[in-house]
């Protein structure tokens, strides 16, 4: 295990008049076994005190050593050696921040821990930002804003740890490659023009000094790579910690927020792409639409003989809306109970009790208003159905143009991983049904959880895996979808449930009208 | 060559839709051949700048890279490739700062200067400067005149060569440890308290930014590397420019300051030490000592048969004291003409109009008032004659110390390198009568100029040799005189000339009384 910052317990010699080796270079030489063939550094800015720290403590006590690019750097010297050494992993989304305190003497975890991105007042897409950076001094603001809002969570975690925010000594980010520029306080200009090219993929690591992080001044901010614009950190974190790059196997890994990233591959060759799936499958779609949370619907049943609805809401609060793995149930049980087609249009026969006319057209009443927590019902209209189509599409679309570029078929994949929240909730079983997910044996999904926030706690503990994840951004072929004709034509088939070609989807009922 | 820092210019391919690197991943993957094997490094602070102005350029010009521990960092890209690359060598007195302005480009010397250390106010010597700095703010007071007086010379180098100071990408300094302490601004408190321990004696390169040097703020500053308080960066450089370490053959060389500082070695073993030598080697004896400067009496001959007194001036100005190399000359003279003894002391017999009884003592009329610049006589004293005896002791008693303790005999001494205008003043030949050098061929004494400068010139210029000062300091055996009871026996013999032992002089005359 060598973790990004270490505690390495010393006992120099003393100086004699036999021995006149400077201090600095005492503490070098009393550490130089532990690092062979690699530097060993003093920045200047922290000689003095590592000095003076040294000599206090008789020549005796713990160093503290940054891994960093090229060479170790000694940042600090206590006379004893501390029982935690405490690190941050972060997972910086575009809506929510969630993070981990880790005790990186025995990779246990402190303190756990999550919050709102507060430049959600600034835009709540990515693509709003991108745009506010570009006004007056609007960068900076992004900016600090993320890092007061990582400097508050940081707190937060540190108090449920009983340690001060200046204890923690490093930070790993894993986030998607706008939030990494904002992070940074780079111009992120061009991540969303043709042809799409980041400032930056892999940073050299910095300070949480020059940052204005809260934490340890000299802690080290690693910051997980990325591959491009539209494939960020966030998803070589999943590749890291599902394991992905190391497999025998090819397996798949699908990542959906507002955009689906997709990786293939194996311990020999991996292939990414990433393509625009709607807001759909975040829950981000429709009046009704909400994130996963409390109140939310994530499961819907119809029972297409005698018509009756169950739905369950998470935390089995009354129904506030609908979130994404709920939309997608309630497609697949609507497609099922014929109440649409296979284009997802309402087809108007039965339910005439769950149906209302709304501004938007027609919609269909999933709870009551007497059943829902605000007394209002909720519903799902054909423009929600129209988007959840769209989306479910594009996903269907992106999974087979990547599985079909390297010349394989879905029945190759020995597992597919599903990340995140989707991953979490979704139930494999309907999205199939959609059309979404392709025909494959249940088990051969995994839902693995919230993997960037993983993969930044791997990198905090191993020095093998942060070669890793740089090793990775330089065998990813990057296939971009923007301009792929094949993708294009494959949209078009699958814009129905669950396929204009039925036959790819042995497992799903096919009606005809 | 490989410079300390090096312009490389470059053409990157431009990024495209089929080629997503980011742009400092594209400038760091245009170079890597440049510098397979080593990370190269772009500082966070530097990130959006070069990134910014790699873009601007279109993506082709001239990477400013600076070779720092394990890594090479990226500082900078400019459009066109500049006909010049300055960085100044400096090598840093305790009274004097000389430097030059050499083009990285070429290894051509821009410009030259020199410039008195303005610390003086502070203290003339090293001591009063130590004690000066443990005192309210002393230290910040002596860094900051020193950073000053470094930035008025870089200013008059610049000026010279036509170029603004912040044109200059790299500083190397040479100089006592005690000077590089004041210069990095490090507590010299335990340089000359036992057992003498330095706080570094091989600082890491640090930005010329950090020391609030006016250079280039991303100016790269090299430090040579000490042995120990007594045995600065300076030497190293003396030894690196004579090339001592790669000798076939055994040389000695010899630095002469208020400090002798003495080397003995091969390409095979390096052994040095250093001694209290009085300032009387530097002309800093009396009340017409002075250094080597116009009106300094540099040569003296004295007749002993007519009684006639020639002597020679520094530039043939009118005499305003003596300098080092003319109080051995001197000295050296009243020996031959019998008006000292082997003591050192005035025998009183003759010369009576030359004498004169001053507060001080007796004391001989070296130029009349008539003779001299501001009509007072120039006269040596009683108390001068016995400082010089007592530094002319020391210095042989270190030298022969030195060559015992290996084994060797200053017959097997191939040649002895004179550094500073000490090798440059002295001649040899008066020296030896003193019993001050040892009684060998004239022509082994080789006079090297400042070979602390030159030293420092060397190491901005070529990786190897930077790398050898490092690892000359390991090679290194340092042996401490101030507790070696042989140095001290061997100085009582010393005390006298040209010694007790005169078989040791044989091309001296001998008198008896």
């Amino acid at each position: 295990m060598q973790t990004l910052v270490q505690f390495i317990s010393i006992e120099a010699i003393p100086p004699s008049l036999g021995d006149n080796t400077g201090d600095i270079d005492r503490l070098k030489k009393a550490l130089q076994s532990n690092f062979a063939g690699r530097e060993l550094v003093v920045p200047y800015a922290r000689m003095a005190e590592v000095a003076g720290r040294f000599r206090q403590a008789d020549f005796s006590g713990c160093a503290v050593i940054c891994d960093m690019p090229g060479r170790f750097e000694i940042v600090d010297f206590l006379a004893q050696t501390p029982a935690v050494l405490p690190a941050m992993a972060l997972d910086l989304g575009t809506t929510h921040l969630e993070a981990s305190l880790i005790n990186l003497l025995d990779g246990s975890i402190l303190a756990r821990g999550n919050r709102e991105n507060a430049q959600i007042s600034y835009g709540a897409d990515i693509l709003s930002r991108i745009h506010f950076a570009a006004g007056h001094e609007g960068l900076d603001k992004l900016h600090q804003e993320i890092i007061n809002c990582i400097n508050k969570l940081a707190a937060q975690l540190a108090g449920k740890a009983g340690l001060a925010t200046e204890e923690i000594r490093a930070l790993s980010v894993s986030g998607n490659t706008t939030m990494i520029h904002f992070f940074l306080r780079l111009d992120p200009y061009h991540l969303c023009r043709e042809p799409y090219i980041p400032l930056v993929n892999d940073p050299d690591p910095c300070r949480a000094g020059d940052l204005g992080l809260n934490l340890h001044e000299e802690g080290v901010v690693w910051v997980m790579p990325s591959v491009g614009s539209y494939f960020g950190g966030d998803l070589i974190s999943g590749i890291l910690s599902s394991g992905l790059d190391q497999s025998e196997d090819t397996c798949m890994l699908i990542d959906v927020g507002t955009n689906a990233e997709v990786v293939l591959g194996n311990r020999e060759w991996l292939i990414a792409c990433a393509g625009a799936a709607g807001p759909a499958l975040e829950g981000g779609v429709a009046k009704m639409g909400m994130r996963a949370g409390p109140g939310a619907i994530e499961h819907v049943k119809i029972d297409p003989d005698s018509g009756r609805i169950d739905f369950q809401t998470i935390d089995n609060s009354a129904p506030r809306g609908i979130c994404g793995s709920g939309i997608i149930d309630l497609v697949a049980a609507f497609y099922l109970a014929r109440i649409i087609d296979i284009r997802g249009k309402f087809r108007g026969v039965g339910y005439e009790d769950r149906f209302i006319e709304t501004d938007e057209g027609l919609a269909f009443i999933v709870a009551h208003g007497h059943e829902s927590a605000n007394g209002e019902p909720v519903v799902i209209g054909q423009v929600d159905l129209d988007a959840m189509m769209r989306s479910k599409a594009a996903m269907y679309s992106i999974l087979t143009t990547i599985t079909n570029q390297v010349g394989l078929e879905f029945a190759d994949l020995k597992r597919i991983y599903v990340a995140g929240a989707f991953g979490r909730h979704i139930d494999p079983r309907q999205a199939i049904t959609l059309g979404m997910l392709p025909d494959l044996p249940l088990d051969t999904f995994e839902p693995i959880g919230n993997s960037s926030l993983a993969g930044a706690e791997q990198v905090l503990l191993e020095r093998a895996d942060r070669e890793r994840c740089r090793e990775m951004i330089r065998r990813i072929t990057y296939l971009e979808l923007n301009v792929n004709q094949e993708f294009m034509l494959r949209f078009s088939g699958s814009r129905f449930i669950p396929h204009t070609d039925h036959t790819l989807f042995p497992s799903v009922p096919f009606f005809n009208d």
